[in-house]
């Protein structure tokens, strides 16, 4: 993925440390898609009765993973104050979708890898929240 | 727009006040598009280096209130959290898209129009925050 | 919703009639939210386990109508290719969602009010590709 | 990216060639970044000017790609006509943006990146709509 030489090829200042942004993109785009990909398996799970919570969270989760990837792969007009409160929601909603996955890492492991990579996520997102100003 | 009428028709409790919810709803999707509309009107000025920040704040607004939309639209396994600090960041793109606009109102109607919408999807967002818990 | 506004505000030339593009793209955005709120409606229902194809229809429908929204609220750099291809692509999104909705309609209220804005949404994309060229 | 992973962790029937969908599904994450960050290089540009259309190119295919990734992210309910006129869609749309970015990949490298992730993602969706049945 060639989000560091995206980076290292913009015109202009870059506000944030580019490795720590370079990973969080990478990573956001990983739990965006592993979250679709959780919530359609749940989705087809005989008990998904008892996993539409974990559906609902892994939803959020990739709506704003996605975006917040977004924000992060632009640099013009920098926003410290966007891109600062946007990480803290990505927190949050990683958060609620590691937590549901844990919950049915025993039982689904598309819920254990989806939990995983959200855990990273949030480690990622916690970890730049300190690097904007 | 029949926001109301799908929370209406949700077959579990509502854990925000409908009426509040269905406004700042709409109102998001209204700002989305403004923004996206704004962003591509910017582009098309001949004056475009100008606004290059705006059309960032502008496609940061479109994206971060189409997803809060999403979160707002969704009640199962509702999580205060993630609704509350989504909501923030919200805020802080509605403010960024309004100040850019508001500098350009006067030249371009576009701006002008984009603006308000901003304004009145902050005090949306920012009353919402409050009956959020 | 401004949408017609927009884009008598945009200062170049508009490629798509103008009336018929800003109603579709007010009803993309009612439809994908509609799509949303029904999609965590179903799997609220204690009868998920018959809905999975439902929220998933309703899943793609969402994200499909608020791209080609997107798509159709850019008038910089036209391009007739992707215009109408992605209203196809929409077609078969919103009949999937609608016949999906329409099979749930009598037993869950969400799913008939979601029928009925894709099934409007179907003919105003289908209309909208005759204007494309 | 753990895709092949989550697609071999779903519970019932895959539809499409795995190894042809694993590899899609990266490239258009890949694609729907560089496009986000190739949009906002240009905007930061002197002769931004000069580069509107690539720019609205590149949101274009960023937001169809993102959605696209989605779509071949579920497999519940798979739905091959919604699948094949999505990735026709974004064929189109990388085509596009690739065009485009060609046009300026001598005189800015993040185009000339960018016009090469947008050429393999063209070449990894025509092949992937030949194994949609």
């Amino acid at each position: 993925m060639p989000v560091r030489e995206m980076i290292d090829d913009y015109p202009a200042a870059v506000h944030i440390d580019r490795a720590a942004l370079a990973a969080t993109v990478e990573l956001l785009g990983e739990c965006a898609q592993a979250c679709t990909a959780c919530a359609d398996a749940c989705l087809a799970e005989d008990s998904v009765l008892d996993l539409t919570v974990c559906i609902r969270s892994n939803l959020d989760c990739a709506d704003i993973c996605e975006v917040t990837a977004r924000i992060l792969s632009r640099n013009t007009g920098y926003d410290s104050n966007v891109t600062r409160v946007q990480l803290m929601a990505c927190v949050q909603a990683c958060i609620a979708a590691r937590d549901e996955c844990d919950q049915h890492a025993a039982m689904h492991e598309h819920c254990r890898v989806c939990a995983d990579v959200c855990r990273k996520c949030v480690t990622a997102c916690q970890s730049l929240i300190d690097k904007v100003d």
